[in-house]
């Protein structure tokens, strides 16, 4: 294993992330919280640069492989869960007055902090409105920020070679696949990046238009594009009580929840290849029948046919996503067919290659047309089966990385769901949909775990477990489960 | 298709539930019960015996493929269910007062009775001490008749070519693979029927010792032997009150959920190689670990250290086996880790080539096998990853065939309990659970449908959608969904 070449990109990674938080710091200058931004802020963002310093200078070797891309990825999300807690314990344990008793142990920090990078969006917090806002801004960024990945961004802005890119690359980015739109990988990761800053702007500016202020439209906008789902108010998005907000936010979760390349061609004007996709269409054809089912099954006379489809779209948006945003508790106030159809959502998740969580629509068609395939071959035995997907032969190894894929999530979501209970005072509905929100990266669940809900009351040790969760679906399993292998570690 | 043959091989099957329907009719001359034994079974019995005359002549041409296997096999099961049904709707429509008021709708009857056959034991009954002898019988003869399959029963009596046997055998035997004994297919079903009654009457003997009334030792021990579940008293097992029954029932259920295979290598003398099974060590393993937790979670001062392991170790044997047999009411009064454990083991199931149902301990390791091979394979993409089950590799079409399963599984999982929560007054725990339970032929869950209550509450269409359930899962998903996909009803 080449050790250096891991040091050397975790320190560039830490130094980035310091730079990511010069913004919260100026909101706290911009907002006269200079006292409590420049202590909670300031400190870290030294000890980050400083450990940039050691990534000063290239290794000779450059070489990395698969091992080593697993292992950097891994490491540099828990090095900046680690990091990025510390503005929260600092706020909770030296301004207590400001934090309104929160954030004050730092499993809890690291809780909520893993939550905002990998754009999870639960919450310990009972409460956030009384939050000084650069601590809101840092939380609300870090969705941004794990929205897209950091890894990405760095291939983004640092030149290396195109096989060391893609090992990176395949660990951070969702999905089973990972496909380049340009030769080089580091054209294709500044095109992401560029299309996903293009359409965060655009957002937050038609949340403007529409009367929102423009600290909360940043925010809200940050949420969105990461599919992430932190609220800056106590009720939610329904704080600002708009058909408006609600349905531009709406759309644009499930754009975000799109593979980022559709937007890439379009804008070099092969737009009708874009809106073949294959997985563009099961996605619009699950989002739409969840919609009209949910709204059939939810209508109320009293708050009419226009608010009870807005009601729908918006938490079919949100959950399909994996954002994790409420406008309503559909946890306390749904019927239970409306609610099993957004666990069934949340469970699916959104399309490869997007910023979306879950199981991601492409390994749900993977995985069902490999069982109709298995199908025909008992009844021809003779004849070959062949799996397609947008039209593409699936190669046996994909389906079998897909399944391998199935078989570890199934494993650790039933042995996390396992341990969830054994928290005192909650329920199956509850523990089932926590797990499933966190490892799905989606937010809130069902029961205690609802939009209106939070994860305070879990044990802390059932919270490190969830971080586990989170951590691990955002990378797509392999990573995590690699930096906790011994056989990962061993010399070749 | 070689439909001549198909009909033949379903004639046969019809005659052969008539003269099973025989023993129950003579019950009911035992306990003087003439009247309604005459008028529920016979009219039956005399229609299934002409259908018999059908199948008289043995067609020229018997060669079957595995598309004819699928679909007798699968049509087997739904006739046999539509028939068995028929005592039950004539008891509770012409026998009203005995019937206590149940049996009134066809389709409870059939969702009786289809719950017998698959070994199911979910319920629609509110009470059952109230029915005559002759028809409890016949409930739970029916587990009996199911748990070791009716196919295996003709292929044991009735001379067949080997390849058109393995067809026939593959569809009803549960498990990823069959494996033949001895050289001989119908020598094969001879031992495992043999082991089975021999078993039974052990068990049947045992209870009897123990002081329980000879009617009740075969009723249960119908039960336990095809890991059906249906309880003879309103109290369930409960209403025994012995440890000693308890005790013995529990180690039987264990062992009627281990592949029968082990039984016959002990018959044989070759009992070092049965207990090497890697399957039977991770079936050991689980169950043990289930009683130790949940005997430590739901240790109760006031019971005792006997009575708490007594009850751990009834119900994890109960569920994992899938049987169903209830002593306590784990769905109200233990605490959330406990259930959690509980559904874990459900979900699980047996051992393959055993009458329990589930996914079964041998996909589970597979799964969890291909997994970690995936990881080895992203550690080191050159080298070649084999899976081994029971130190044998596992070939790529057996994997392929357990992810098609997982892939089917999941997707009837998912689509079956969104229907269930069609159900008003319902909630996620309890058509999770109830979904869970039928298709793994388990027969109770948690809420609603615990040991304690039962399926009566859900709308009739729900309860057909269960019984389709109960027999996907019975025959392990592929022959019923080959019955209803038009693909295999083309001509070649």
């Amino acid at each position: 294993m080449n050790r250096r070449m891991v040091i050397f990109l975790l320190s560039r990674i830490l130094a980035v992330e310091g730079l990511l938080m010069l913004p919260s710091f100026i909101v706290g200058l911009i907002y006269r919280e200079a006292g409590i931004a420049a202590l909670c802020f300031l400190p870290v963002i030294g000890v980050l640069l400083l450990f940039g310093l050691i990534g000063w200078k290239k290794p000779k070797n450059t070489a990395i492989y698969a091992r080593e891309g697993f292992l950097t990825v891994a490491a540099a999300w828990v090095l900046m869960s680690l990091f990025g807690a510390v503005p929260f314990f600092l706020l909770g344990n030296v301004f207590p007055n400001a934090a309104g008793g929160e954030f004050v142990s730092f499993w809890d920090c690291l809780f909520e902090i893993a939550s905002g990078l990998t754009t999870t969006g639960a919450s310990i917090l009972s409460a956030v409105e009384q939050l000084p806002h650069c601590i809101i801004f840092w939380r609300s960024f870090s969705h941004w920020i794990g929205g897209m990945g950091v890894l990405v961004f760095i291939l983004a802005v640092m030149p290396m070679g195109e096989e060391r890119s893609m090992h990176l690359m395949r660990a951070e980015v969702p999905g089973p696949v990972v496909g380049k739109l340009v030769p080089r990988m580091r054209d294709t990761a500044k095109i992401l990046y560029g299309v996903y800053t293009a359409m965060t702007l655009l957002l937050a500016i038609l949340l403007i238009a529409g009367g929102m202020p423009v600290f909360d439209a940043l925010c809200n906008s940050f949420g969105v594009a990461g599919t992430g789902g932190f609220a800056i108010k106590n009720a939610g998005i329904a704080y600002y009580n708009s058909a408006y907000v609600d349905i531009v936010m709406a759309v644009f979760m499930l754009l975000f929840g799109v593979n980022f390349n559709l937007y890439y061609f379009i804008l070099i004007g092969k737009a009708k290849d874009a809106f073949k996709s294959e997985e563009l269409h099961v996605y619009a054809v699950i989002v739409l029948s969840a919609i009209v089912l949910i709204s059939i099954n939810t209508y109320n006379a009293a708050i009419g046919a226009f608010d009870t489809f807005r009601n729908s779209l918006f938490q079919v948006a949100s959950l399909i996503s994996s954002t994790g945003y409420g406008t309503v508790d559909f946890a306390h106030n749904w019927p239970v067919f409306s609610q099993t159809i957004l666990v069934s959502c949340m469970f699916i998740g959104a399309c490869a290659g997007s910023t979306g969580g879950g199981f991601k629509v492409s390994r749900v068609l993977i995985c069902i047309k490999s069982g109709a395939a298995e199908i025909r071959h008992l009844l021809h035995p003779r004849a070959v089966q062949i799996v397609r997907l947008e039209g593409k032969p699936v190669d046996r190894s994909l389906q079998r990385s897909t399944f391998g894929y199935l078989a570890l999530y199934l494993t650790i979501f039933i042995a996390s769901t396992l341990l969830l209970s054994l928290q005192p005072g909650t329920d199956f509905a509850t523990n089932f949909t926590a797990e499933l929100a966190c490892i799905n990266n989606i937010g809130p669940g069902l029961g205690l775990v609802g939009p209106m809900g939070n994860y305070a009351f879990y044990h802390p040790a059932l919270k490190m477990l969830l971080t586990f969760n989170m951590l691990t679906g955002r990378l797509e399993l392999f990573p995590m489960i690699v930096l906790f292998s011994p056989m990962a570690w061993k010399k070749n």
